[in-house]
């Protein structure tokens, strides 16, 4: 073996990294004293793992418009593309304020500004729920509260429990983070509420927390006070923490009210997620807060001071939108607020109205938020094999892109985004209602054909 | 056993979450038939492994400054605190357009703005090491830039090579995600150049990549392009790549020339972390970068797109410093950029000239960045057991505070930052003069009495 080293060879290596050494053409186990060093860089199991349903569901379909329609695009939870949604003046003036103050240069304390989390917590407090700076966490969007709150709460091998249909990046961070999700269903015939047997039946030693999105992306539910209380009691029997998203706070429409969920609690610690991204307007802006609520010192200083130290890897939001914070807060006018929802319940109405008298949908009626998910009944339209396939073509013929509901673990039904300018809202609902037309099949086979066929 | 149900008992409960029965006032071992839920969330174990060792060290000392003298922090790496050292106007009226624009209120793609990557493509590009849009990904700071890559190369289980003295936040994030970390030194009698042998010796199987930060913190030390290249060679014979934190890149002092690690490279692949942070000071704003560069195609499409997932979990850097970024980039006044390294030359002139004459002080000249690390004779100050007592006292006597460099991994150092004032910079070496008169030992044990006391 020891001449091995003076004979010509070859080295080959497969996909594997396994070697295997030719020595004179004949194939033999690698046996070299010193390996002969080879770029071998492969990206890490855990961007591996984190997965984003999707992009992985949008990037394999086939969007190509009908070149003789005008693409609407239905599909992109972002109020600002068709710029009908502008900020408040109020909001710009404090931004450009910032800047020009010079005092916003520098790094903030990685959990945010003293006085940005002190306007935060002034502007969430309320009797049943007080907050102080000390409970408001400052990140770089609702995104990144998500993954603080995730990341402090649960070790790998726990499992959350997290909605279905609901928000596809609670399970990609999870995942990434080797942590189980469990989906608790939502039931569409009541308005999306929390089937709360269910839920209860997925809790389990291992269950670090369970997510809690009001008003819902993909749904445009809003609980009653009720219902919340209800999840709360479940939570409180289990003694699980709860993670609110509650990016949608406070955008529900006339005749309907947002309830916080900690107002409502006696006992269950909460961490409630938000930012300016939706209700300002502002999505780009990166900047959203953890409110940590612990009423029964349940979470304690360990997940205080854990947040804190999750904080200090990349430094919070960018410094001149925590300095025109306070102003955003206190001087955008109700008018505003009260205008974007003016908007969003009428449009809403608009597609609810016209997609309701469809053959073969059924869109299920929002309260808050910015979507409407809508049924297919698939065995009206046979020609497509799944709700992908629904919306491709629906692309392909009529130029409407919503997206399928698949990525949010919700087969058979697609969401649309209300957000866009109203003769949008009103032609993209006809050319959905020209699709179905020729597409539903009236003969729908009857169940003792579909017997005989097993 | 059974009647224990209707006993009265009294469950205690200690740190451990072990449970011990009481029974009519007796101890034994809990038989509960079912757990009755408590309240019991403990911070996850990748929380408690995120440790900043500078908060660590610097949140237990004493920082007591006398109340006669007015205090000096020498400590910020922030060169914005002290309102000396504005950006320039053209950064302002950039953003100030970026925002009264509208265009930047919605989201980017994750990986940031094609038209702002390309912008920061074409500003670092070079015939040596070209670079496109899709090699740059931007990021929420530099610090995100160098999470991102860490999380992409590296595998729990692996190990990274970084210097020692060193920025401490690449063990912070390294360690969080289970990585080893191995210290390769840097010399201060060679104007900190990296031990080689020392380097090549670290590296084995699990060596996932070498961190260069270049010009340094804490050293202000600059690498020749001939140490650099040797640097290279290491990672080329071994195949590792190379994690090159160049935030600090451009800004040395004049006739010394700053050499990025790409151009300088025919193989090896890197990512090179930067941002706005430093040469445009403005460390708030949180815009930093990855610019991939891989002339050998060793990343692949591997590394390209794990870094892309990745950047999915948060959603990018603020839209409105990216919408501002093109105009900053090509912008920024020439004699900006001169009279900010005019003015850190000049600073650490003045404390390199003044220390270097104080007994028992040697510090180290700095060719670029912002600081200077200065070494303690401790032998001659046997008063204090090391550098953090030797710092805390000098906050105590003289109200000057310098960070001890233990948190660099580098005890027996302090680090000084001299973006502060020149009359401040002045004042400071003059009370770090005083301190180190009144506490230098001239009677130095020989080393004869030292071996006596064994």
């Amino acid at each position: 073996a020891a001449d091995m080293e003076n004979e010509s060879y070859v080295i080959q290596m497969n996909g594997n990294g396994v070697h295997h050494v030719s020595v004179n053409g004949s194939f033999c186990p690698a046996k070299l004293k010193s390996r002969i060093p080879r770029w071998n860089i492969r990206a890490s199991e855990m961007s591996k793992r984190t997965l984003n349903p999707i992009r992985a569901i949008v990037d394999g379909m086939k969007i190509q418009p009908n070149p003789n329609k005008q693409m609407i695009a239905l599909s992109i939870g972002d109020p600002t593309v068709f710029g009908n949604l502008p900020t408040d003046d109020e909001v710009l003036i404090a931004m450009t304020e910032a800047i020009t103050s010079q005092k916003f240069n520098g790094y903030a304390p990685s959990i945010g500004y003293q006085s940005s989390r002190e306007a935060v917590a002034n502007f969430y407090s309320c009797p049943e729920a007080l907050l102080e700076a000390k409970d408001v966490i400052l990140t770089s969007g609702c995104s990144q509260a998500i993954e603080l709150s995730i990341g402090v709460l649960c070790n790998p091998g726990q499992n959350i429990l997290v909605p279905c249909p609901g928000f596809s990046l609670y399970k990609t961070l999870a995942v990434s983070m080797g942590i189980e999700v469990k989906l608790y269903n939502l039931l569409p015939e009541k308005s999306w509420e929390v089937d709360l047997k269910h839920l209860e039946s997925l809790i389990d030693d291992k269950t670090a927390c369970i997510i809690v999105n009001n008003p819902s992306n993909p749904c445009g539910s809003v609980f009653s006070k009720s219902h919340i209380q209800k999840i709360l009691a479940v939570a409180s029997r289990h003694c699980v923490p709860i993670l609110a998203d509650e990016i949608y706070g406070d955008m529900v429409f006339p005749g309907c009210t947002f309830h916080a969920m900690a107002p409502l609690s006696a006992d269950v610690p909460i961490l409630s997620c938000g930012g300016l991204a939706k209700r300002w307007l502002v999505p780009g802006w990166r900047l959203g807060w953890i409110l940590i609520h612990d009423r029964s010192n349940a979470f304690g200083s360990e997940i205080r001071e854990g947040l804190v130290k999750l904080t200090q890897r990349i430094l919070g939001p960018c410094t001149v939108v925590q300095g025109a914070l306070e102003s955003i807060l206190n001087k955008t006018s109700q008018e505003f607020y009260d205008s974007t929802i003016s908007f969003l319940k009428s449009n809403s109405d608009i597609c609810y109205n016209a997609l309701s008298t469809v053959p073969g949908l059924t869109p299920i009626k929002p309260s808050g938020a910015m979507y409407i998910m809508v049924g297919i009944d698939m065995e009206r339209f046979p020609e497509f094999k799944n709700d992908v396939e629904f919306t491709e073509r629906l692309v392909t013929e009529q130029s409407v892109f919503c997206l399928p509901a698949t990525p949010f673990e919700y087969p058979d039904y697609f969401r649309i985004v209300v957000t866009v300018p109203e003769e949008m809202m009103v032609e993209a609902c006809n050319r959905i209602r020209e699709f179905c037309e020729q597409h539903y099949d009236q003969q729908i086979p009857d169940l003792q054909d579909l017997e005989c066929d097993k």
